[in-house]
């Protein structure tokens, strides 16, 4: 197995790439946004979704991965087909359905934030009532980035909510209290092989990923467990292959699963070099059939997203264990075009990188983390 | 300054252009072997060496480096005359030719091996007679891994030699009584910053490097220093920018300086995994006029060259801290396919690490490291 397709041509192909060539594999990055960024690999560029620009990327490649779940499943099966496809169409199906993601954490009993599911602004409404406001209503497909979604303070906002969102089916939550956003990165090869990231401990701000911490400070062993263990049942449940994120609210009665992502994931770009093995890897490895690489931190690690505007790369650059990770893309408003890893020897350490390093980043949001107080 | 050219496609341009992108450079790699093997950037192949390809490369870039600095040097300042090239043309011209890099080396008060330069077969016994046997003859210009060099036992064997290398002017240097290949590395910005990586232990068998141990195991203060001094005093000389390394001898005498290579150097590798700023990255901060990266020590790593065959790599990557390294090309006798970073926390833990990874590296050469002793 050498070459390795990806779906996407953005950030998240650009790193594979980046992280694979030096494991032997080559690159094909079927784009049809008709606007890849990632720079490298061999592009097949197809904004107008032909059958003939598929098929040669497909009798290019030896195994298919994607960048991002939303997919058609039609698209997905048929790609199938013909190659590997990994991760396989069932964990397609699941994440890219909020209702089918909810059922699925259910019936493996991880616990997830209360919910309805609602078809009219009457329905959403009596939802609102049922479970108490504030609740967050969002579009049971697509939805990225906390678009699709709102948050309703009363029932009498079920018809504007309704509207803003515009999907005739929506899932409807009990607002969380949660003290913390965390997530968990797991590997799971073709050969049944697994490993786990430490937790780690995500700052949104906006809807958009803001921070990394990991690992997570002050967490403790059973909490750790808990997740690594839901992780651990969804990757068997699924015959999951490559990596997958799942992202928990912190509250006081535990861990509630929020969502599942089957690819590799934002909060896990600290492993690029906060690790000893980086997810970009451990995906490739998983979806070769290769064994997987140790995910034991190397220190503490913060990794700040660049939202919207580049940073001063050069002011960056003079931090030390500090790396700036670019994706080759221009400003735009909301934009990821970027994240820097800082890495420390504790957290201590760490809040001070951080602090020298953030008057670089343009427009950042404040770094609320739970180590704000730590001493 | 966002596209990097690199003269030359292999590997060094291959590992250049994967660790700067991160950074937001694009890289343009101008071959000429007609076997570009670097697999990623823009390549300009131009097997037949026109004017108008490498004028087009030209135009691509905004500023060149290189891979190898066998380079004629009329081309060099060709290019240099229309695009800024780094290292300079000074320093290819030194490096290019045993007799000026000795000159500058005792120009500098940088200690070498005796030597004598020597047109004729007479005058190479002569030579062999006054420094004593052994000696080393090697042609004065190109010679890599070992090539165009002869060891002379006694002056009989000058005609054999002469015949053998082929050259018309040959430097031959005393025999040298080392206990050790020592090398430093160490990078110039075009603004003059400068940082010096540890020294590092360079195991060669049949001519070719085949491990490095960084940092080198019982280096006292004193040389370490020494061998920053003289690599510092080159720098400055030559108003130098880029990566530089500098080969010694370690003798019962103090270091000797054998030779430099004004670029990125296989005995940095070790650097990609063992160090927190890698060769490649710093080269291209220093090309680029951005700040220098931290060259501390991440805990002592090990460089493992893969010669002429491929490792087992399902193997490899069983191991822990091992990261692998491919440069995308077919085995070959004698050639670099890749190379093997191991890091540990403690020299013992190395040795144990390497020796659990060499069953999976076909025909190693013995590990005879100072390390081999160890406690």
């Amino acid at each position: 197995m050498k070459r390795i397709g990806i779906l996407g041509a953005g950030q998240l192909g650009r790193m594979m790439a980046l992280a694979g060539m030096p494991l032997g594999f080559e690159f094909a990055l079927y784009d049809t946004s008709g606007a890849p960024s990632a720079g490298l690999g061999t592009i097949f560029s197809d904004p107008d979704n032909t059958q003939s620009e598929l098929d040669r990327f497909l009798d290019f490649v030896d195994v298919v991965t994607y960048e991002f779940e939303h997919l058609p499943l039609d698209l997905a099966q048929n790609i199938a087909a013909r190659k590997p496809l990994y991760p396989e169409v069932e964990a397609l199906r699941v994440c890219q359905n909020r209702e089918h993601e909810k059922a699925l954490f259910t019936q493996l009993g991880i616990p997830t934030p209360k919910y309805r599911l609602v078809n009219s602004p009457k329905e959403l409404a009596e939802a609102a009532r049922e479970l108490g406001t504030p609740v967050v209503a969002k579009s049971i497909t697509e939805g990225y980035d906390g678009k699709g979604q709102a948050v309703l303070k009363s029932a009498a906002e079920a018809e504007a909510a309704w509207n803003n969102i515009g999907h005739p089916r929506l899932i409807v939550e009990s607002f969380v209290n949660f003290s913390r956003e965390i997530s968990i990165i797991a590997a799971r090869s073709s050969t049944g092989e697994t490993v786990t990231y430490p937790l780690a401990e995500n700052i949104h701000h906006g809807g958009i990923l803001r921070y990394t911490i990991a690992p997570a400070p002050r967490i403790s062993a059973e909490l750790a467990q808990k997740a690594a263990e839901y992780i651990e049942t969804l990757m068997a449940h699924l015959s999951y292959v490559g990596v997958l994120a799942l992202e928990l609210f912190e509250t006081p009665d535990g861990l509630l699963a929020n969502e599942m992502a089957p690819r590799v994931h934002n909060s896990g770009h600290w492993s690029m070099n906060g690790a000893h093995t980086g997810q970009f890897e451990n995906h490739l490895r998983a979806v070769a059939g290769l064994p997987l690489g140790d995910t034991q931190p190397v220190g503490v690690s913060c990794m700040i997203n660049l939202i919207g505007r580049h940073a001063d790369r050069d002011s960056v650059l003079t931090l030390s264990d500090t790396h700036l990770h670019l994706y080759g893309k221009e400003e735009r408003a909301g934009r990821k075009l970027g994240h820097i890893n800082i890495v420390a020897e504790d957290y201590k350490a760490l809040i001070a990188k951080v602090e020298k390093c953030l008057p670089f980043v343009p427009e950042h949001t404040p770094f609320t983390s739970s180590l704000a107080h730590f001493d």
